[in-house]
Protein backbone atom coordinates (compact mmCIF):
# COMPACT_ATOMS: atom_id res chain seq x y z
CA UNK A 1 0.00 0.00 0.00
CA UNK A 2 1.58 3.19 -0.83
CA UNK A 3 0.24 6.68 0.64
CA UNK A 4 0.05 10.17 -0.63
CA UNK A 5 -1.01 13.49 1.41
CA UNK A 6 -2.99 15.12 -1.19
CA UNK A 7 -4.09 18.23 1.06
CA UNK A 8 -3.57 20.26 4.56
CA UNK A 9 -4.75 22.42 5.85
CA UNK A 10 -5.08 23.81 9.77
CA UNK A 11 -4.45 20.56 10.99
CA UNK A 12 -7.10 18.67 8.53
CA UNK A 13 -4.77 16.32 6.24
CA UNK A 14 -6.09 14.23 3.55
CA UNK A 15 -4.50 11.06 2.63
CA UNK A 16 -5.13 8.57 -0.55
CA UNK A 17 -4.11 4.94 -0.14
CA UNK A 18 -3.47 2.88 -2.98
CA UNK A 19 -3.80 -0.84 -2.36
CA UNK A 20 -2.17 -3.14 -5.40
CA UNK A 21 -3.02 -6.91 -5.61
CA UNK A 22 -2.41 -9.19 -2.94
CA UNK A 23 -2.17 -6.37 -0.15
CA UNK A 24 -4.64 -6.84 2.98
CA UNK A 25 -7.40 -4.06 3.59
CA UNK A 26 -6.95 -4.49 7.48
CA UNK A 27 -4.25 -4.84 8.23
CA UNK A 28 -2.74 -1.74 5.72
CA UNK A 29 -5.26 0.60 7.14
CA UNK A 30 -3.96 -0.51 10.97
CA UNK A 31 -0.53 -0.21 9.99
CA UNK A 32 -1.53 3.64 8.03
CA UNK A 33 -3.18 4.44 11.09
CA UNK A 34 -0.16 4.07 13.87
CA UNK A 35 2.50 4.94 11.46
CA UNK A 36 0.21 8.25 11.06
CA UNK A 37 -0.63 8.45 14.97
CA UNK A 38 -4.46 8.90 13.30
CA UNK A 39 -6.92 10.35 16.34
CA UNK A 40 -9.70 11.02 14.27
CA UNK A 41 -10.35 9.51 10.92
CA UNK A 42 -12.99 9.05 7.95
CA UNK A 43 -12.50 7.14 5.04
CA UNK A 44 -14.21 5.85 2.26
CA UNK A 45 -12.97 3.47 -0.58
CA UNK A 46 -13.66 1.72 -4.04
CA UNK A 47 -11.59 -1.02 -5.46
CA UNK A 48 -12.03 -5.05 -5.77
CA UNK A 49 -11.38 -7.96 -3.75
CA UNK A 50 -10.03 -11.58 -4.50
CA UNK A 51 -11.29 -12.47 -1.21
CA UNK A 52 -13.13 -11.31 1.87
CA UNK A 53 -13.90 -12.19 5.13
CA UNK A 54 -17.34 -10.14 6.47
CA UNK A 55 -19.13 -10.11 9.74
CA UNK A 56 -21.77 -9.96 11.31
CA UNK A 57 -21.83 -9.35 14.94
CA UNK A 58 -23.90 -11.77 16.43
CA UNK A 59 -25.69 -10.02 19.71
CA UNK A 60 -26.50 -13.22 21.71
CA UNK A 61 -23.13 -14.51 21.47
CA UNK A 62 -21.45 -11.46 21.75
CA UNK A 63 -18.94 -11.97 19.08
CA UNK A 64 -18.38 -11.60 15.44
CA UNK A 65 -19.67 -14.61 12.83
CA UNK A 66 -17.52 -14.72 10.00
CA UNK A 67 -19.29 -14.69 6.77
CA UNK A 68 -16.53 -15.61 3.98
CA UNK A 69 -16.77 -14.52 0.31
CA UNK A 70 -13.85 -16.85 -1.72
CA UNK A 71 -14.56 -14.96 -4.82
CA UNK A 72 -13.45 -12.14 -6.93
CA UNK A 73 -15.64 -8.94 -6.21
CA UNK A 74 -15.99 -5.57 -7.25
CA UNK A 75 -15.95 -3.58 -3.42
CA UNK A 76 -18.67 -1.36 -4.20
CA UNK A 77 -18.62 0.87 -0.91
CA UNK A 78 -15.97 1.01 2.01
CA UNK A 79 -16.96 3.55 4.63
CA UNK A 80 -14.76 3.96 8.10
CA UNK A 81 -13.57 5.24 10.94
CA UNK A 82 -10.37 5.72 13.04
CA UNK A 83 -10.98 6.29 16.51
CA UNK A 84 -7.68 5.84 19.65
CA UNK A 85 -8.45 3.08 22.30
CA UNK A 86 -6.24 4.05 24.89
CA UNK A 87 -2.87 5.73 22.78
CA UNK A 88 -3.70 2.85 19.80
CA UNK A 89 -5.90 4.09 16.71
CA UNK A 90 -8.21 1.72 15.80
CA UNK A 91 -9.89 0.56 12.29
CA UNK A 92 -13.62 0.31 12.22
CA UNK A 93 -14.73 -0.35 8.42
CA UNK A 94 -18.38 -1.82 7.09
CA UNK A 95 -18.47 -3.31 3.25
CA UNK A 96 -20.82 -3.81 0.44
CA UNK A 97 -19.29 -6.27 -2.13
CA UNK A 98 -20.47 -7.32 -5.46
CA UNK A 99 -20.35 -10.92 -7.34
CA UNK A 100 -20.42 -11.63 -10.10
CA UNK A 101 -24.17 -11.50 -11.14
CA UNK A 102 -24.28 -7.98 -9.84
CA UNK A 103 -25.78 -9.33 -6.32
CA UNK A 104 -24.34 -7.97 -2.92
CA UNK A 105 -23.43 -9.03 0.47
CA UNK A 106 -21.94 -6.90 3.11
CA UNK A 107 -20.55 -6.50 6.47
CA UNK A 108 -18.05 -6.01 8.78
CA UNK A 109 -14.71 -6.15 7.35
CA UNK A 110 -12.24 -8.63 9.17
CA UNK A 111 -10.03 -8.81 6.03
CA UNK A 112 -9.78 -8.62 2.27
CA UNK A 113 -7.02 -9.10 -0.12
CA UNK A 114 -6.80 -6.51 -2.78
CA UNK A 115 -7.28 -7.49 -6.91
CA UNK A 116 -6.35 -5.50 -8.87
CA UNK A 117 -6.69 -1.49 -6.88
CA UNK A 118 -8.44 -0.37 -3.57
CA UNK A 119 -9.04 3.63 -3.78
CA UNK A 120 -9.12 4.51 -0.20
CA UNK A 121 -9.43 8.66 0.74
CA UNK A 122 -9.13 9.42 3.92
CA UNK A 123 -9.11 12.48 5.92
CA UNK A 124 -7.63 13.37 9.70
CA UNK A 125 -9.02 15.95 12.14
CA UNK A 126 -7.24 17.61 14.33
CA UNK A 127 -9.62 17.00 17.32
CA UNK A 128 -9.65 13.01 18.53
CA UNK A 129 -12.26 10.50 19.05
CA UNK A 130 -12.13 8.56 21.85
CA UNK A 131 -13.29 4.56 22.37
CA UNK A 132 -14.00 2.88 25.78
CA UNK A 133 -15.66 -0.56 26.34
CA UNK A 134 -19.34 -0.49 26.09
CA UNK A 135 -20.55 -3.20 28.86
CA UNK A 136 -23.22 -4.49 27.00
CA UNK A 137 -21.62 -5.58 24.22
CA UNK A 138 -17.97 -5.96 25.05
CA UNK A 139 -17.34 -3.56 22.21
CA UNK A 140 -14.87 -0.68 22.26
CA UNK A 141 -16.97 2.27 21.18
CA UNK A 142 -16.71 5.81 20.31
CA UNK A 143 -17.52 8.14 23.54
CA UNK A 144 -17.95 11.49 23.48
CA UNK B 1 -27.13 10.95 20.77
CA UNK B 2 -23.77 12.93 21.33
CA UNK B 3 -22.16 15.24 19.14
CA UNK B 4 -18.08 16.58 18.99
CA UNK B 5 -17.21 19.64 16.42
CA UNK B 6 -13.80 18.13 15.18
CA UNK B 7 -12.68 20.84 12.68
CA UNK B 8 -13.79 23.93 11.99
CA UNK B 9 -11.96 26.47 9.22
CA UNK B 10 -13.08 29.01 7.66
CA UNK B 11 -16.80 28.58 7.94
CA UNK B 12 -16.82 24.82 7.06
CA UNK B 13 -17.55 22.45 10.27
CA UNK B 14 -17.04 18.58 10.51
CA UNK B 15 -18.92 17.20 13.51
CA UNK B 16 -18.81 13.30 15.14
CA UNK B 17 -22.34 12.57 15.96
CA UNK B 18 -22.34 9.32 17.96
CA UNK B 19 -25.56 7.62 18.59
CA UNK B 20 -26.04 4.57 21.65
CA UNK B 21 -28.65 1.63 21.62
CA UNK B 22 -32.30 2.73 21.67
CA UNK B 23 -31.37 6.09 19.73
CA UNK B 24 -33.76 6.73 16.53
CA UNK B 25 -31.17 7.71 13.77
CA UNK B 26 -33.40 10.28 11.46
CA UNK B 27 -35.27 12.55 14.52
CA UNK B 28 -31.91 12.71 16.26
CA UNK B 29 -30.40 14.01 12.84
CA UNK B 30 -33.14 16.25 12.08
CA UNK B 31 -32.47 17.06 15.95
CA UNK B 32 -29.14 18.07 15.37
CA UNK B 33 -29.51 19.87 12.04
CA UNK B 34 -32.24 22.01 13.82
CA UNK B 35 -30.08 23.20 16.69
CA UNK B 36 -26.93 23.34 14.73
CA UNK B 37 -29.14 25.65 11.76
CA UNK B 38 -27.41 23.63 9.16
CA UNK B 39 -27.33 24.77 5.64
CA UNK B 40 -25.44 22.06 3.28
CA UNK B 41 -24.34 19.21 4.96
CA UNK B 42 -23.10 15.94 3.95
CA UNK B 43 -22.54 12.40 6.44
CA UNK B 44 -21.60 8.97 6.04
CA UNK B 45 -22.03 6.37 9.02
CA UNK B 46 -21.24 2.81 9.93
CA UNK B 47 -22.71 1.13 13.21
CA UNK B 48 -25.83 -1.32 13.80
CA UNK B 49 -29.77 -0.90 13.79
CA UNK B 50 -31.59 -3.38 16.16
CA UNK B 51 -34.76 -2.42 13.39
CA UNK B 52 -34.93 -0.61 10.46
CA UNK B 53 -37.76 0.93 8.45
CA UNK B 54 -36.60 1.29 4.54
CA UNK B 55 -38.51 3.10 2.00
CA UNK B 56 -39.10 2.37 -1.85
CA UNK B 57 -40.32 5.75 -4.10
CA UNK B 58 -42.86 3.85 -6.15
CA UNK B 59 -42.78 6.20 -8.90
CA UNK B 60 -46.78 5.21 -10.17
CA UNK B 61 -48.18 6.02 -6.46
CA UNK B 62 -45.55 9.32 -5.71
CA UNK B 63 -44.84 7.94 -2.34
CA UNK B 64 -42.47 5.95 -0.22
CA UNK B 65 -43.64 2.14 0.29
CA UNK B 66 -42.43 1.02 3.55
CA UNK B 67 -39.98 -2.14 4.19
CA UNK B 68 -39.35 -2.67 7.57
CA UNK B 69 -36.40 -5.01 8.56
CA UNK B 70 -37.07 -6.51 12.45
CA UNK B 71 -34.06 -7.71 13.12
CA UNK B 72 -30.54 -6.81 14.63
CA UNK B 73 -28.82 -5.42 11.10
CA UNK B 74 -24.90 -3.49 10.26
CA UNK B 75 -25.50 -0.48 9.22
CA UNK B 76 -22.87 -1.07 6.22
CA UNK B 77 -23.58 2.44 4.40
CA UNK B 78 -25.29 5.58 5.33
CA UNK B 79 -24.80 8.11 3.52
CA UNK B 80 -26.76 11.37 3.20
CA UNK B 81 -27.20 15.36 3.02
CA UNK B 82 -28.80 18.32 4.52
CA UNK B 83 -30.63 21.41 2.63
CA UNK B 84 -33.33 23.89 2.95
CA UNK B 85 -36.98 23.94 2.65
CA UNK B 86 -37.60 26.96 3.35
CA UNK B 87 -35.79 28.11 6.43
CA UNK B 88 -36.11 24.23 7.60
CA UNK B 89 -32.86 22.03 7.15
CA UNK B 90 -34.14 18.66 5.89
CA UNK B 91 -32.25 15.26 5.60
CA UNK B 92 -32.46 12.93 3.28
CA UNK B 93 -30.58 9.80 4.11
CA UNK B 94 -29.67 6.40 1.91
CA UNK B 95 -28.67 3.04 3.69
CA UNK B 96 -27.63 -0.01 3.29
CA UNK B 97 -27.68 -2.63 6.07
CA UNK B 98 -26.25 -6.51 6.08
CA UNK B 99 -28.42 -9.44 7.64
CA UNK B 100 -26.65 -12.24 9.80
CA UNK B 101 -26.25 -13.95 6.61
CA UNK B 102 -24.08 -11.10 4.64
CA UNK B 103 -27.09 -10.65 2.29
CA UNK B 104 -28.21 -7.10 2.60
CA UNK B 105 -31.36 -4.87 2.19
CA UNK B 106 -31.38 -0.96 1.61
CA UNK B 107 -33.69 1.89 0.88
CA UNK B 108 -34.23 5.21 1.94
CA UNK B 109 -33.94 5.72 5.64
CA UNK B 110 -37.61 6.16 7.31
CA UNK B 111 -36.44 5.21 10.72
CA UNK B 112 -33.96 3.00 12.32
CA UNK B 113 -33.23 2.59 16.20
CA UNK B 114 -29.66 1.86 16.68
CA UNK B 115 -27.91 -0.60 18.69
CA UNK B 116 -25.47 -0.45 20.00
CA UNK B 117 -23.93 2.71 17.91
CA UNK B 118 -23.85 4.54 14.93
CA UNK B 119 -20.53 6.96 14.14
CA UNK B 120 -21.97 9.55 11.75
CA UNK B 121 -18.92 12.42 10.10
CA UNK B 122 -21.36 15.04 9.11
CA UNK B 123 -19.59 17.97 7.48
CA UNK B 124 -21.44 21.40 6.76
CA UNK B 125 -20.26 24.09 4.14
CA UNK B 126 -20.62 27.81 4.54
CA UNK B 127 -22.44 27.98 1.13
CA UNK B 128 -25.96 26.91 1.18
CA UNK B 129 -28.25 24.59 -0.51
CA UNK B 130 -31.87 25.02 -0.99
CA UNK B 131 -34.74 22.42 -1.84
CA UNK B 132 -38.20 22.90 -3.94
CA UNK B 133 -41.23 21.17 -4.66
CA UNK B 134 -40.68 19.08 -7.92
CA UNK B 135 -43.78 19.27 -9.66
CA UNK B 136 -43.77 15.43 -11.48
CA UNK B 137 -42.66 13.39 -8.13
CA UNK B 138 -44.34 15.45 -5.26
CA UNK B 139 -40.74 15.62 -3.42
CA UNK B 140 -38.92 18.36 -2.31
CA UNK B 141 -35.28 18.05 -4.32
CA UNK B 142 -32.46 20.12 -4.30
CA UNK B 143 -32.38 23.13 -6.86
CA UNK B 144 -29.41 25.38 -7.81
CA UNK C 1 -26.65 18.56 -14.48
CA UNK C 2 -26.14 22.14 -12.44
CA UNK C 3 -23.52 22.44 -10.07
CA UNK C 4 -22.41 25.19 -7.50
CA UNK C 5 -19.18 25.11 -5.67
CA UNK C 6 -20.47 25.29 -1.39
CA UNK C 7 -16.91 25.59 -0.35
CA UNK C 8 -13.21 26.57 -1.42
CA UNK C 9 -10.21 27.07 0.70
CA UNK C 10 -6.07 26.88 -0.15
CA UNK C 11 -6.74 25.12 -3.67
CA UNK C 12 -9.94 22.73 -1.99
CA UNK C 13 -12.44 23.08 -3.24
CA UNK C 14 -16.40 21.29 -2.31
CA UNK C 15 -18.80 21.14 -5.35
CA UNK C 16 -22.87 19.86 -5.07
CA UNK C 17 -23.52 18.18 -8.97
CA UNK C 18 -27.50 17.71 -9.06
CA UNK C 19 -28.72 15.92 -11.94
CA UNK C 20 -32.16 16.20 -12.56
CA UNK C 21 -34.64 13.56 -14.40
CA UNK C 22 -33.28 11.86 -17.81
CA UNK C 23 -29.66 13.01 -17.05
CA UNK C 24 -26.57 10.72 -17.75
CA UNK C 25 -24.63 9.84 -14.22
CA UNK C 26 -21.40 8.68 -15.91
CA UNK C 27 -21.53 11.49 -18.65
CA UNK C 28 -22.55 14.68 -16.46
CA UNK C 29 -19.50 13.41 -13.84
CA UNK C 30 -17.31 13.15 -17.12
CA UNK C 31 -17.80 16.43 -18.39
CA UNK C 32 -17.58 18.27 -15.07
CA UNK C 33 -14.54 16.42 -14.56
CA UNK C 34 -13.59 17.57 -17.90
CA UNK C 35 -14.55 21.11 -17.46
CA UNK C 36 -13.69 22.06 -13.89
CA UNK C 37 -9.89 20.01 -14.72
CA UNK C 38 -9.98 17.62 -12.00
CA UNK C 39 -6.94 16.23 -10.93
CA UNK C 40 -7.62 14.39 -7.47
CA UNK C 41 -11.32 14.26 -6.49
CA UNK C 42 -13.70 11.90 -4.53
CA UNK C 43 -17.62 12.21 -3.98
CA UNK C 44 -20.71 10.49 -2.55
CA UNK C 45 -24.16 10.65 -4.00
CA UNK C 46 -27.37 9.31 -2.80
CA UNK C 47 -30.70 9.95 -5.35
CA UNK C 48 -32.73 7.23 -7.84
CA UNK C 49 -31.87 5.98 -11.55
CA UNK C 50 -34.65 4.63 -13.69
CA UNK C 51 -32.31 2.52 -15.39
CA UNK C 52 -28.86 1.46 -14.64
CA UNK C 53 -26.11 -0.87 -16.55
CA UNK C 54 -23.44 -2.45 -13.60
CA UNK C 55 -20.42 -3.59 -14.37
CA UNK C 56 -18.12 -7.12 -12.79
CA UNK C 57 -14.64 -6.90 -14.05
CA UNK C 58 -14.63 -10.43 -15.06
CA UNK C 59 -10.94 -11.37 -13.90
CA UNK C 60 -10.50 -14.06 -16.67
CA UNK C 61 -11.59 -12.28 -19.36
CA UNK C 62 -10.36 -8.90 -18.30
CA UNK C 63 -13.53 -7.31 -19.49
CA UNK C 64 -16.52 -5.56 -17.56
CA UNK C 65 -19.58 -7.69 -17.79
CA UNK C 66 -22.48 -5.52 -17.95
CA UNK C 67 -25.51 -6.45 -15.52
CA UNK C 68 -28.30 -4.20 -16.92
CA UNK C 69 -31.03 -3.42 -14.05
CA UNK C 70 -33.76 -1.95 -16.35
CA UNK C 71 -36.56 -0.41 -13.57
CA UNK C 72 -36.48 2.30 -10.88
CA UNK C 73 -34.29 1.97 -8.08
CA UNK C 74 -33.07 4.06 -5.18
CA UNK C 75 -29.54 5.13 -5.30
CA UNK C 76 -28.08 3.83 -2.00
CA UNK C 77 -24.97 4.30 -2.13
CA UNK C 78 -22.71 6.17 -5.38
CA UNK C 79 -18.74 6.34 -4.10
CA UNK C 80 -15.83 7.40 -6.64
CA UNK C 81 -13.01 9.27 -7.35
CA UNK C 82 -11.39 11.54 -10.59
CA UNK C 83 -7.96 11.33 -11.17
CA UNK C 84 -5.80 12.06 -14.39
CA UNK C 85 -4.47 9.18 -17.16
CA UNK C 86 -2.45 11.33 -18.91
CA UNK C 87 -4.18 14.88 -19.21
CA UNK C 88 -8.12 13.61 -18.85
CA UNK C 89 -9.37 13.47 -15.90
CA UNK C 90 -11.03 10.03 -15.64
CA UNK C 91 -13.92 9.46 -13.30
CA UNK C 92 -14.47 5.83 -11.43
CA UNK C 93 -17.31 5.57 -9.59
CA UNK C 94 -18.68 2.31 -7.56
CA UNK C 95 -22.66 1.95 -6.81
CA UNK C 96 -25.38 0.09 -4.85
CA UNK C 97 -28.97 0.67 -5.97
CA UNK C 98 -32.15 -0.56 -3.71
CA UNK C 99 -35.13 -2.40 -5.54
CA UNK C 100 -38.96 -2.14 -4.85
CA UNK C 101 -38.52 -5.37 -1.97
CA UNK C 102 -35.71 -3.49 -0.59
CA UNK C 103 -33.49 -5.99 -2.47
CA UNK C 104 -29.97 -4.63 -3.53
CA UNK C 105 -27.76 -5.02 -6.56
CA UNK C 106 -24.51 -2.93 -6.81
CA UNK C 107 -21.09 -3.21 -8.90
CA UNK C 108 -18.91 -0.49 -11.16
CA UNK C 109 -20.98 2.22 -12.95
CA UNK C 110 -21.25 2.08 -16.63
CA UNK C 111 -24.55 4.35 -16.98
CA UNK C 112 -27.32 5.64 -14.97
CA UNK C 113 -30.30 7.39 -16.03
CA UNK C 114 -31.90 10.04 -13.16
CA UNK C 115 -35.41 10.00 -12.01
CA UNK C 116 -36.22 12.25 -10.21
CA UNK C 117 -32.94 13.51 -8.99
CA UNK C 118 -28.64 12.72 -8.12
CA UNK C 119 -27.44 14.55 -5.13
CA UNK C 120 -23.39 14.40 -5.35
CA UNK C 121 -21.18 16.06 -3.14
CA UNK C 122 -17.37 16.21 -4.50
CA UNK C 123 -13.98 17.53 -2.98
CA UNK C 124 -11.23 18.30 -5.40
CA UNK C 125 -8.11 18.21 -3.87
CA UNK C 126 -4.79 20.57 -4.28
CA UNK C 127 -2.63 17.80 -4.90
CA UNK C 128 -3.10 15.34 -8.27
CA UNK C 129 -3.90 11.68 -8.44
CA UNK C 130 -2.38 9.88 -11.71
CA UNK C 131 -3.22 6.14 -13.40
CA UNK C 132 -1.04 3.97 -14.96
CA UNK C 133 -1.84 1.01 -16.89
CA UNK C 134 -1.57 -1.94 -15.02
CA UNK C 135 -0.50 -5.08 -16.77
CA UNK C 136 -2.16 -7.98 -15.61
CA UNK C 137 -5.46 -6.50 -15.89
CA UNK C 138 -5.27 -3.95 -18.63
CA UNK C 139 -6.97 -1.40 -16.56
CA UNK C 140 -5.52 2.24 -15.99
CA UNK C 141 -4.62 2.56 -12.10
CA UNK C 142 -3.84 4.80 -9.68
CA UNK C 143 -0.36 5.00 -8.61
CA UNK C 144 1.32 6.95 -6.23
Amino acid sequence: MKSKLINEQQGEKTFALIFETGDEAMSGLARFAKENALGASRFTAIGAFRDVILGYFDWEAKEYRKIPVREQVEVLSLIGDVALKGKEPKVHAHVVVGLSDGSTRGGHLIEGHVRPTLEVILTESPEHLCKEIDEESGLALIRI
